[in-house]
């Protein structure tokens, strides 16, 4: 006998998860189309090369391979990847289809990721991400939009208290400079800071001398970063490039004035994200019952031209769909109306000579816009009964041979207890009134 | 650089075909689920001795392997596996949530599976299955309602030239008897006659012969299953199983009266099907201008067997979206109402400070029920108008100082040359009024 569990890791989702993720999803698709961001998919496979050096050392470890096929099996090489994120598919996308696709692109792309990490409460080797991307623009209005867009998902989700923190990461590296950290060590620091508000100050201080930057250097710039109001050009001297940075987190903060985002999103300098390839302001969502983010992202110029003879401007996010139902779930945010059923209606019959007829009148009960089970089986009538119950079947539509000979249909609702005696024509229209009127 | 392209036999979706597939899966989904079948999701990955030895010689050398992560990867040794179909997967998830499924269970699936097959035009080796089964009952009522809801999903995606074409294995292996071809030849008599539509009665004879089957038999066989009329209790003189068979075959028959597959379902005793864990009837669909089938099924009473000590009756069908598709595609079945822009209007600006006032138009917009674009940057005009244009979106708002002084919006429909001005706050019921009007 072979074993039954799923891989390691990895998921089986029986029909009220797959009910609430799809619910979820819908409603992401649904306000990132009404934005104008446009649906992507792309394979779950990459060849090996695709993926191998963007995702740094450690990500490198966590990438799941694919052996060759036919006769290179034996080798024991691999020459394709699971997906491990979707961005850097995006980046091939837009280089290898740049002549089919607008200059201005924007897209979304909910599809599961691969990632070898070792498996934790909440964390899993097979998890979907919804991300969603705009590519050709350097323009305040990119990030603006996608914190408007993200924040009207999680609004129309049911949450409220979710923070949009932003920060630029060219203001960041100024700071740095302000600080006496040399531009060589700005990616290590960055990598500590990323880490304040799981380790805190002191763990910072600690880790950031660990890396090599001089005490002074390391409290003076836990200083600059706890005081937002001390940025911009009357504030904390920063160089050019700072003042630039600090102009355009201004504008796209204006400009998020009057959308889904306002009362939501906030600038944070303490914020540091933790991949290498953020070139401009960068994006994180947080709620105060969750320990890590909800989704994150920001703007990262420079990836396209990995694959491309040109640079591309490109900005983006992404949320955690496992995280997003993990804190639904939690608080109970799924609406009552989300199917746990897997039916209306249930038709049954005593006598296996009149299944036809149930096959008929199901039919005329689909028609009336009813899901509709027929019991295949033609066992006693209350062991069919208890079954539609045990499913929460709400309703039971009997054809006994009475039923039949008079064209009618006998009508139990379970939980009240009630029957009614329909004509066989009328009944679907009947069974969605009533249904309705419960509730 | 790295290169560009997508793994080989894979595939990019971009926009367009994104929307296509959607709109493909939207419906059959909704037919399902109005049947009474319910989802489920299967983890891409399999643990690589769930799937081996399930799928003959032949499948077992198309199934991608996964190597083993971590220390173990310089083995070459693979752990995992890609999915290689929907059936195998849900006997496994039968066996191992035995106790949280009900006893009758009827689930559909629709995802990708992948197979190292050669890519060939319209085989991939990245495609989609949309499966649909019954657990639990031997009933006639479980094939009738499968073919029913196959042909109620073909009929409302617009194909009304199908045929269900239906046979049974155990019907074939008593004809089998009765022309003296020994039970251990079966199976590989069944495998030459399934490729009668492929080969045609001298290839099959040809290759019966090849697989040691006497031209007498051969021949005896090939004449018996061509007619049809002469099948059941007062024709030709099958055993106790064929007639059992034949009955069986006659009540599937029965119970499509009056469905969605009546005109469509047909006996073929010519049908084989080449999977060998088939017990009981089998079913094919075919369109006249498509080589292959679009999907095809059958019961298969003992595969959950191979993962629990105990047999459960097993029914299904397996539609291939990636076939539809195509034959949709070349029939031009879509809605011309399936979304090909991004966006119904795009916001237009003359200078980069009103944009904290196009944002807020757009949501207003949005609010209206309207999918909206904000162009990012202040290009000109001209330039702007000609983007929307090359993008088939209908209408372009636009915002100058005029507008913002008066608290309107001149909003221009590209394809008919012509423009109005709104109030901003009535623009969106006005646009959505005329887009409904152009159609």
């Amino acid at each position: 006998m072979t074993r039954t569990e799923p891989a390691r890791g990895m998921r089986d989702f029986l029909p009220e998860d797959v009910r609430r993720r799809e619910y979820v999803i819908g409603i992401v698709k649904r306000v990132y189309e009404r934005y104008g961001y446009e649906p992507l998919e792309t394979p779950a496979a990459e060849n090996l090369e695709t993926l191998m050096g963007k995702y740094g050392d450690e990500g490198n470890q966590l990438i799941f391979k694919i052996l060759m096929r036919g006769e290179h099996e034996a080798s024991g090489k691999a020459d394709l990847a699971l997906r491990y994120d979707l961005t850097v598919p995006l980046a091939r996308v837009i280089a290898h289809h740049q002549s089919k696709l607008p200059r201005l692109f924007k897209r979304y792309q909910i599809q599961p990721v691969w990632r070898a990490d070792r498996p934790a409460r909440g964390r899993f080797r097979e998890f979907y991400q919804c991300d969603v991307d705009s590519m050709g623009s350097t323009s305040p209005v990119v990030e603006a939009e996608l914190c408007a867009a993200v924040a009207e998902v999680l609004l129309e989700l049911g949450f409220n208290d979710f923070k949009i923190r932003v920060n630029h990461r060219q203001l960041l590296k100024s700071i740095l400079s302000v600080c006496g950290i040399p531009e060589p060590q700005h990616s290590t620091a960055l990598v500590a800071v990323d880490k304040l508000d799981k380790i805190g100050r002191d763990g910072v201080m600690a880790e950031l001398a660990e890396r090599g930057i001089g005490s002074e250097s390391a409290a003076g710039l836990l200083e600059l970063i706890a005081r937002p109001q001390d940025m911009g050009p009357d504030g904390i001297a920063l160089d050019d490039t700072g003042l630039q940075a600090w102009k355009n987190l201004s504008s796209i903060l204006l400009l998020t004035n009057g959308t889904a985002a306002e009362g939501h999103i906030e600038p944070d300098f303490t914020l540091a994200r933790g991949l290498s390839y953020y070139t401009g302001a960068i994006m994180e969502i947080n709620v105060p019952d969750l320990a890590g983010s909800l989704g994150g992202g920001g703007r990262y110029d420079n990836l396209v031209g990995m694959f491309l003879d040109q640079s591309v401007p490109a900005c983006g996010f992404s949320l955690g769909l496992e995280r997003i139902l993990v804190v639904m779930g939690e608080r109970g945010m799924f609406p009552p109306s989300l199917a746990t059923t897997p039916a209306d209606v249930m038709v049954a019959v005593f006598d296996a000579a009149d299944m036809p007829h149930a096959m008929r009148v199901a039919g005329a009960l689909r028609a009336a816009g009813l899901r509709v089970l027929v019991y295949p089986d033609a066992d006693k009538i209350g062991k069919q009964i208890k079954y539609a119950d045990s499913r929460g079947i709400p309703f039971v539509a009997i054809l006994g041979s009475d039923e039949i000979a008079n064209g009618t249909l006998t009508v139990k609702h379970l939980a009240a207890k009630t029957q009614n005696i329909y004509e066989q024509g009328s009944a679907g229209a009947a069974i969605v009134k009533e249904l309705k009127q419960r509730g």
